[in-house]
């Protein structure tokens, strides 16, 4: 127990936000480092090599349409685009935390995204003639998926920790991610082209578990900057949206070609439609005046996406995807009203984005509804040729029955609750070091500490305004 | 006589805008009602399903790229872009109703897609071997196309209305819609790839029949509410610019494979190219100092788009794009500076957004265009097999010619029309029953009524703000 | 030098922005000639005429998703929301000027791509069978691409001239791109898929030019205005993110066939992520604090984009990628920190957006990484064919070996410099005569010179109220 205080004391030094040495400092190696590492192992695959014309003849392959790149190449900038925009522009909604959204979601990307070309690289594409990884488009897709889920952990603790942190944690978030990944879809053999469980239930409980590690008691102080104002929640509102729209790509990205990409977006195109409306019916139903909350319509109404994840390229029918988006519509709006408050009094969990609401709980549905719905396939359903087609039983895996592969399903999800907690635990407690320049439970959420002040912001040229005019007015009526 | 009277009395009641009942209610039992529709109906389509291999084998389909979804996904994206970022953002330029524009946008969209997938399916997708509907790549964009018709007819009414009005109108729309469009493209067999005459000719003056309706006569207690302010304008280009940009899909999105797609691309392309330059000679040379207004370039640079629908598969001819969308920029614009006021004050139809200008006129525009387009064509410059390809001049059509098929395009604008302004008629007479919880005339365009205000909004917050500190000031001054 | 000074004197009239006869006389006229120009020249070409499906069966290719659109269109469609929404938004930054961001963006953009599609298929497209300019999707990549380099001039000279200086400027752009294009592309036969040369070295020294013509010296009248505020730097956040998401699109849109649009994506990927790590880390070590600066994420972060534009479809290696964007993100970071001040204080050269650095300088350093991979290019990497495919040494070129490639494209990279800088020195002085009506130097970042202002406008608004409010506290006090 001394042992543990004596880390308390440590951690909870007065807090120095200067991050100009330690910031560069992890940019420059790190980026270095995978120069070196991209040096060594990384090459083009055979469809972006300049040997592809070769290939074409030796595979016998007709045209260049054929290339893997105009299969996925589209849903592959849609993905990007939520990334980015999507995901970025979702945590704006803080009144002075813009900038922090924007700028350090995209640095997290920009980095998680090379690292996670290399983890993923190694499980998944290694070349065993001569030990290079060979990326294309899909490895593109991959990795922007590992990314994602750092920057769902991310939400949760969004506008409390520096940019060396959020560093430090997507390193580990990416490691984390690419083990859990080899042993959910290679040893357990788990089908999970959305991630629902791979991607948002590990991220999310990752971002959590950090949260709760980095627990502080005196937020309060922040207070006044949580809320949103006007303009913030509008550009908020193009995140939602460009993650509402694009999830369809999101979830069909990695899915089979033909059948399975198509499949997989009309299933999730249909559950993120039921979810708006029940989204919104809750939402009005809390309110005594049954007024509509933007943060619910911010997030709740992208928790179908995530649930149907996993079985999206399954025959989980038009029918089936509403009644997903139709339960996780009102499971995650009434999250929003009664888990997140209860969380940050009762478990000391502060969650800024609700990712427990949108991520978690559906990702865990979307987990249990593809294991549902792989253990009910049946040949009558699939074809002969379909069923081993969208479950892979090939290989090692031809003896594979669907009921058997409904328990690897669930085996994959506990696999991702596992990495996530114990992750973000560890993880969590290196964090908690007092040497990452994270900012005082005073300064939260507030982009000045790690942002340079532009010359007339908003407010305080507004301020400056009133000011002047005042005394102007005042000066008038004393002469 | 009497019985006008009572039913305008007792729509004049005192309004309730309290909806937290009846906006859950129907948004719950019509989500429910939809599961039990898609599981009685829909199925996916043999290119979505998991037999598509066993399709493929016997229908010798040589590689999966041969799906549909790869010829249609790409823009399908585009024009779900264009449905959910470019008209709900389009709307935001008003001050104060930000939420209510882009949040009963997607709303409306969620629930509309839903019900177009049903309706349109049983008109034109019903499998006569089962029974069922079979939905694929095709069947999404033609429920967003159906939708954005009932999105135009929003910018009529916007922020005049409550959402529980929105959805009805929405049920009706889509309904109405789905029947027109049968009528149009399969019984009077007109073409229309990029729906001038089918989405924006009916979806307009749907709109502008249920304003009429609804018209306000103290509408002017809210009228300092419809301006904008620098930022809302600035949010509303967004909107503007996605509509723009992702037009050519829209025109191309459901026309034929290969030169049909690729030709309604380039159509729209520039069409609205040439509309963008009209438009701002318009609006400059529209007031007194040559300076050009937000309102023109938000709204007439996309009339070009309109117009060119019908057409744009056709051999219109890069000129005659050019030509079509100048037309429409100086058409468009002339009307928000001349008819919209018009049509207020002599009409008593206000117009929110102006879809006169921007879908009615320019969607009219295009049905002609259109059909003298289609009368023109000859096998010279389409080719024999061109010709019967581009018209659809197979099975019972064969011996149709173009002349003809001039006069059957007309025959469809006119059925637009008959059902945009009689639906809107009939629906704006339910719209007016004093139940449906909608604005009092001295609250409308303004975000309060049905959204949660967030705890320091916008002008709250600065209004806070200068009291604060001129009380300061005074206290200084006077100690 | 008496002649000189006379010019300068006749320049240095005062200034009437009053454009209600000019501007709307240039559209009008400009946009007829248009279509009088594409009736005489411009149709479609065997892949979007209707007599496709001829084509088709005589050239023996068995489906349609070999028409050219398939290959090209999504990278079309990127393109595309680069231009309108990419170079708009990212110059909303300033605090007033956010209008004539977009708005002038999207009037040079509407018009270039026009006259673009002309002059290049003068140069390119011309069939000589009928003396007709054929167009397709390659086509309207490529208009975009040329308007792209003026757009990329009209960052220089952002909020310092008027909307028909900019269409002046457009048009002579546009002109000289193609010529320049042509020589480079056709006659040195250099190669420049993403056009680090002949889109951004070309279009940054054209605009560098006309800025260093247009010099203002008293523009420090206007310069409280060329701050930002904190909204209009997340709006141009917007702007930054899709540019750099779309990049990997705008280097492989003309790439060819296969693995080189393939290749071109992932190094521009890659390129592009390491850009961002240091960026961050070079903005970090610049301010005493540690603090990031707005300015360098919205903008150095694109520059490992550009650097790599014309090697990325060359066997560039992953790692190359990272290393060219590696430097391309300290080198454009410390350009805005010391070299955009130095050159306007020193060289007279006033560079809004500060192009020189995230156009100027990574165009020149992505000419030589071209020149050098060229130089460097050997069988062995790249395979007898793949060689031959990649850099197009065929007919007339079949003789030609890497290394000579080499040199030409670094011949390349020097027309594209005297283009950039000669064109603009002469279209410089042609903008200098005092009839373009361009605003004084008081007046500059400002949209109330060129756009009607909204009834209450952002600050307008508040100091209404302040004054409202002042005045209400002051009575009460007094009474």
């Amino acid at each position: 127990m001394g042992c543990i205080q004596s880390f308390r004391q440590c951690c909870d030094q007065p807090k120095n936000t200067n991050v100009r040495i330690s910031l560069p400092a992890v940019c420059c190696i790190w980026q270095i480092a995978m120069i070196i590492l991209f040096g060594i192992f990384i090459r083009y695959n055979e469809e972006s090599d300049a040997h592809w014309i070769d290939h074409k003849t030796s595979n016998n392959i007709s045209s260049n349409i054929e290339n893997d790149f105009y299969f996925r190449y589209p849903s592959f900038q849609d993905v990007h685009v939520m990334i980015f925009v999507g995901f970025g522009f979702l945590m704006t909604f803080l009144k002075r935390y813009s900038f922090g959204a924007i700028g350090f979601n995209f640095l997290i990307a920009g980095f998680g995204l090379q690292w996670a070309l290399l983890m993923q690289g190694w499980f998944h594409s290694l070349d065993p003639m001569d030990g290079k990884i060979k990326i294309g488009v899909e490895s593109m897709i991959n990795a922007d998926f590992c990314v994602a889920s750092c920057l769902i952990a991310y939400g949760a603790v969004l506008g409390k920790v520096s940019p060396v942190q959020l560093m430090v944690m997507t390193l580990f978030g990416v490691t984390l991610y690419a083990v859990e990944e080899y042993i959910i879809l290679s040893l357990i053999h788990a089908r999970d082209a959305g991630g629902s469980m791979v991607i948002h239930t590990f991220g999310a409980y990752y971002g959590l578990s950090i949260s709760w590690m980095l627990y502080r008691p005196n937020l309060d102080q922040s207070k006044h900057r949580i809320g949103s104002v006007y303009h913030s929640d509008v550009f908020a509102m193009i995140g939602t949206l460009f993650l509402w729209m694009f999830w369809p790509s999101f979830n069909s990205a990695i899915a089979d070609h033909g059948d399975g990409q198509h499949r997989a977006a009309i299933n999730t195109y249909l559950s993120l439609a039921a979810t708006v409306l029940t989204t919104i019916a809750i939402s009005s139903l809390s309110q005594k005046t049954g007024k509509l909350d933007m943060v619910h319509i911010q997030n709740a109404t992208l928790a179908g996406g995530v649930a149907v994840g996993t079985a999206a390229e399954f025959m989980l029918m038009p029918y089936g995807s509403l009644i997903v988006g139709f339960c996780c519509g009102i499971i995650s709006t009434l999250g929003y009203i009664y888990i997140t408050p209860f969380m940050e009094k009762y478990l000391k969990i502060h969650d800024t984005c609700g990712i427990h609401n949108l991520h978690a709980m559906p990702g865990v549905i979307g987990g249990i509804v593809g294991a549902i719905t792989a253990a009910a396939a049946s040949e009558e359903v699939y074809g002969k040729e379909g069923l081993i087609n969208t479950f892979d039983f090939m290989k090692e895996w031809k003896y594979m029955v669907p009921t058997r592969q409904g328990g690897h399903q669930a085996a994959g999800l506990c696999v991702a609750l596992c990495f996530g907690i114990g992750g973000g635990i560890i993880v969590g407690c290196i964090l908690r070091l007092p040497i990452w320049g994270d900012a005082p439970d005073n300064s939260c959420f507030d982009d000045e500490v790690y942002w340079e002040a532009e010359e007339g912001n908003g407010s305080g040229n507004y301020v400056y305004l009133f000011f002047y005019m005042t005394l102007e007015v005042l000066i008038k009526m004393f002469l």
